[in-house]
């Protein structure tokens, strides 16, 4: 839990920071640059049941040149900076432009769509370090490569899938660049459960807080797990109806059997978003119930005040009373009390009676709290 | 009702504890054992029209060869600790691993999958007592066997119909085993009704608390309903699901009778799913009643202070002014009251006013609080 | 409405208490009456064109032997403590187990089910005299009887079916028996218009005392009224179903003309939905009134305390400073003003003006209420 | 806007008041009397493209006898209190008994009834003068007539359409009766824009007033007004049914011109839909509001009394101890500072800086109120 | 973001004034001139591959004998306030009377309608200058021109489109009338991006006001921007209908390559849609934080005020006791303490016992605040 906790670096605008970079009107397929976004690094791995070769850091001349070397070959690329590599790319493999287009502009919903010869595919990747923070994938299958653009965090979540190319384990080797889309979607969607554990640690941890009365305000916490939970909504919600999508799709890219196992990836999306349901109703339910507990708090403590106040009040009006200079020099009238012989110890016994009196119509009505052994009946 | 209460040992982590045993990116169909789940204990329950046999304790190797001697085997494998035994017996019965992957990991979502020759249905089992606790339980139906594994809770809801076999009544003996199958879904959900009834029990004796002015907080108890009512939820949904595609199973597993029967459980759940929706609403409002509730007794203490102190201050204010120390001995002004012959009955006496005063003026303005005898008309 | 409110007497667990007699796991069909259930009795009356028999108590071998004598045959059996006997009339006329089983345990959510020969119907009737009270009915048409089967609570909705067949009136006598089960129907469907209006009476009584301003906490009542509208909703959004299904029919257990009675029916089944409806949008809407009245009439009590206090708080500071016990004798400086010719009327002054500052920044501020001239501009 | 206020005499019981005026178990068909019901009035309007006759104060014989003397006749029943003359003119015009009986019970939900010869449509009409009431409009739509039966409030929306037909202005002499429904339902739907309008009126007045902090308590306006938008919304839901339903009439009822025109008025229906949906989430946003801009300006009073409080109270104390009457003269320890010769100045420096203290406290926790200049930034 | 709080003029009357201009009962088609409406300014840009003429200020004649020169013409009339000129356009282009009455009635739900030759598009426009403002834009695309109709705010946000006629970039100047409307509404809809990213950055903005403490009340501003983000939605949802009808229109009017880039402007509104509910969401939930907020804040300063109070009430209480003037000479019960050697010291004493008590017992009670060190845990 605590390790968790470290880990908190929640970006602040992640939610509201969604910037377009093209004005309207611009003309479709315009592909512009986040200047933020770094230079292209590219990774090929060519494969098929005999061997593979790998390139981790080719260059551009390379990418455009590898094809056909292998049955299957998968390029990566990594950081979206240089808008001319990726429109050469692009010309070379006979991608669309309106693609490329969306493959820039980092904050596509998740969605599939068909071309000739590719199927294009946008998702969100959760980053396996860094816990909240997502990025772009863009995924192009085509009959012999799968091409992938990531915005350029570095590192992503698909080294076990090349760990399992490199070990000819599974039958990813043997497989068709459809599968390969298969095992790089099934990764993506697995790496959003570490995510939602997250917060589900947090919201934990909440309800542990509140239960136990340790009264740290728990309203802004609570806030920015719903945003965060709102966010991962908007990208699993739309990733489900692509996987979906991909299950139906009636190009037949996808073999019965592989069909089989994205009917397994579309599973774990559904259990995604119920748990999101859940957690975001929970959250919901956390708030009433940490509303509710701050208010049984203060009502206790107003009751205590109420029932200070209100004892003290008079007997300090009484003792006021006996303050007062009144001569009685002057008239027999004026305060004989102050020079009775009882004067002081009635005087006293007066506020007592008072007192107690007031402390018995609290308690009959019940405002002294209620004792510890009727509560819970 | 206090038979109830005794057996309150909720789970605390039964929302959040979701942990996926596999990290991201695992080869699919790979079996990974919690570590905390017990040894499997094999139950074979062989029969037929004609007669049946039973051994509560088998070895691996009777689970393997069993298969055959009667026209129905039910082999009951409880507890899913040994994860070789797992894979022998999915290599023996021909189970798809992605089924058998589904079996080990403990939290999946109610579900049914056709594979070739076998029914792969998913659920999770209330047991029958401990309250709140549920279990997972697989099913395969074959055709002359059903497979069932449990988490392995020792003990489970399946008795009464080992029961009905061994006893010959009703039509299971003479039945195939997908009137089996049916007989243990229709346990299962009913299964659900004694839990539901639990937190009906405890919303009933929250109702009675509010209403009956017991001030107990209800806060925390009414967010743990609500949570286990969205957990319960989040179980009974998808299995209505399962049922309703089980009825519609175009395979012809069921037969017409079966189907008919079928249509008998898809009602239980309607029912469950209705009484959850109405449990899940009422919980809302009684937390509107409560916080309602509990703001009008606070009010009513509030007020009281109020009409205390305003009565009371300037009471207090006037006994401080003849307290005040001015020397009639250096002016005929200063102070003349206190040394006039009425002067300490006439402030008693304004004070008496000035309390009457704002009596009536609370009076007037309804702040004294409703009178009996004018409430609920 | 004062005869209205007499009625009042709603019994506290119509939504909690939702018991299965049978344990999870029993052999499906199998009869258990719930031990509180009455003796049966039956009440057997046949017509045709030509004429009516009647036998309000009759026994259950008239019950069997009674059929075939008159085209139309309606058995009415009130209370299910009998399991034999309903069992017995179960083979006479042919009735399959299962609905048998729902006959007596008496949660059923109203549904139709269509068996070979006999078209079987559940619903709740709300009882015409004790107002929230309902009781489950069970329907069987045949080709020529309708049998009935009620809870036992005496009395029932059906008398005015029964005069229009003593009486000849209208098509009843001519009809076929279809024609008889939506005639009863629609005398069970419009009975819940008597109830919503009774609930519509106690919104309305608690809309005037918020608007009133009649203080009464309406908080209990509210929730009290939600959860029966819940409870009629979770029979009447089924009911509607029902007559849906009826109306699509396939089997033509129904006529045209039938049909078209089933049509108006169904309207009325909406109709009640749309009040129910609103009727629970309108409770929670009052809830937020009476919150926001209760909240409102709070602040302005706090106001005044406010306002009192802070006026009298430093006035009385001022008197008790001059109460302070300084000796001039020891010093000129220790309170002169003790002894000035004006000083008593000069902190009365003073007094006075801190008063009056005081009450003039409350009222630049607005503390001290809206005017009544400038109310609701 | 001042004009509109003074309309807003909304009859109270708009929503509650839903009596039916038959019992449980009538015979359908059963046609009774509303005892308010006005008797009736008879207005023939008969035209065709030669010209028009009108007679605004027909008699019943009138009304049986006038068809067929031009190619349309309008006939307007103004008045539903004789029964009677109900039945006669439905025996006259073939008008089916369910029709007649819902024409009478005058609470219907707009709907469409295709009869045989006859089309039964039923809506609410608002009434163009007095703002928030309606009334119940019965449509007869046969092969050369129309007939419309409205509740009897004086007056109806229908005048602009009776002037058209004077005038031969349009369409309207040379089409056909649905062309008449269809300028009727249009006329209808577009009245119900002023009283949307009304409302939406209020809520800007209502949104006016609490931003601009008049603080004249509003929960009962806006309860009043969800309220009559919820009414408003269960009349035009079903009627953009109704509308919809005569769109897509199978049996040719309107040519293809005509359903173009009730394209148009379908648009309208969903506007009006559209704006009420909007209303309601404004007037839920507009509570939301309020309540937050009363407990903000609660706030800010209590904040004044704690810190007037905080601040005195401790300054009293120590006046009071300076009071008290503790003798010197029999112990140089019994309040020697009353005799210094510093004493009271001593004792006012120490009341100012225990005041400073704490008002440098309380800005130092930024409760003395957020500086203007800090506002908004 | 400072610049953007410059532009926030948002013109109040945005949602409420929605006022109809005929009255009900009018003859549809007729046209009513907004008397607010600027007269039209005509901008005839006509275009085809080889060229390309303008006329940014022509006149009536010059419209309505413009067509035929160039393949493709686009009119665009800015200003409806010249009815007689709309409905001579409308005669010369062959546009339906009811699309024209539309043109005029400025507060259409964005709608497509299929007339005989002419296809009519309404939508709502941003302004791309004052950021919250939109206009009515009417579309008709007929086969060898656009028609496109302004309220009349001078500017439009089509301007990157004509350049890009101008420049003969792209397949504009290619293209078919289609594919510039498709052109106009991809604009149309990229302009309501900078919109929403003016109330996201508002939204920010608050969120770090709650977030960082500063208490600058926020309801009314977060009211304002849930009304704004009700009445985009309301623009945007049809819009989306409108794009995704044009989409599967069933003329041909649109060719596959348009459709292809239609399909690109959904996935825009898609996410238009996406973003609006979370916004809308998040505005819901910072209402729930800056309301709990607050409240933990009061309940902050309340907290301080009981403490206070508990701790001086009777503390004063004590002094007032002794500033009692009972007469020791009379009586030697009256206060002896006061004549004690050590009694002003135990005076003293027993206030700070008592004051330490108190402090003791508030400590225990967790009522002292939370320390710094236990946050946050």
């Amino acid at each position: 839990m605590a390790r968790n906790h470290k880990r908190k670096a929640i970006p602040k605008s992640a939610v509201f920071k969604h910037r377009r970079l093209t004005p309207p009107g611009t003309v479709p397929g315009t592909l512009v640059a986040d200047p933020d976004s770094p230079a292209p690094n590219y990774w090929i791995l060519q494969y098929g049941p005999e061997g593979f070769t790998e390139n981790p850091e080719a260059d551009l001349a390379d990418v455009i040149g590898c094809i056909n070397a292998y049955p299957i070959t998968w390029i990566n690329v990594e950081g979206l900076g240089d808008v001319e590599a990726i429109q050469q790319i692009g010309k070379a493999f006979k991608l669309h432009p309106l693609a490329l287009e969306d493959v820039v502009s980092v904050h596509q919903r998740p969605k599939v769509d068909a071309y000739k010869d590719v199927l294009y595919v946008v998702a969100r990747m959760p980053h396996p370090e860094a816990i909240p923070a997502t990025e772009q994938v863009s995924f192009f299958l085509g009959s012999n490569f799968i091409l992938t653009f990531q915005e350029g965090t570095p590192g992503d979540c698909f080294e076990p899938v090349r760990k399992r190319i490199r070990e000819d384990s599974g039958r990813l080797r043997n497989g068709k660049p459809a599968y390969l889309l298969y095992a790089l979607l099934d990764t993506l969607v697995d790496q959003f459960f570490p995510q939602l554990e997250f917060y589900a640690d947090l919201l934990q941890n909440i309800e542990d807080r509140i239960i136990s009365h340790r009264y740290a305000p728990v309203s802004t916490e609570l806030y920015t797990i719903r945003r965060h939970l709102l966010l991962m909504h908007r990208i699993v919600r739309p990733l489900q109806d692509v996987i979906g999508a991909l299950m139906r799709e009636p190009l037949n890219v996808f073999d019965e059997e592989t069909r089989f196992y994205l009917r397994d990836v579309f599973d774990h999306t559904t259990q995604l978003m119920d748990m999101l349901e859940t957690y975001k109703d929970l959250a919901g339910h956390l708030m009433d119930m940490a509303a509710s507990s701050a208010s049984a708090r203060m009502n206790e403590i107003m009751r205590f005040l109420t029932v200070m106040s209100s004892i003290f009040i008079p007997l300090t009006f009484i003792a006021g009373v006996y303050g007062m200079n009144f001569k009685l020099e002057n008239s027999p009238l004026n305060m004989p009390e102050l020079s009775w012989y009882y004067g002081y110890p009635l005087s006293l016994l007066m506020m007592a009676a008072v007192a107690i009196g007031l402390m018995l119509f609290f308690r009959h009505k019940g405002w002294l709290g209620v004792p510890e052994s009727e509560r819970w009946k």
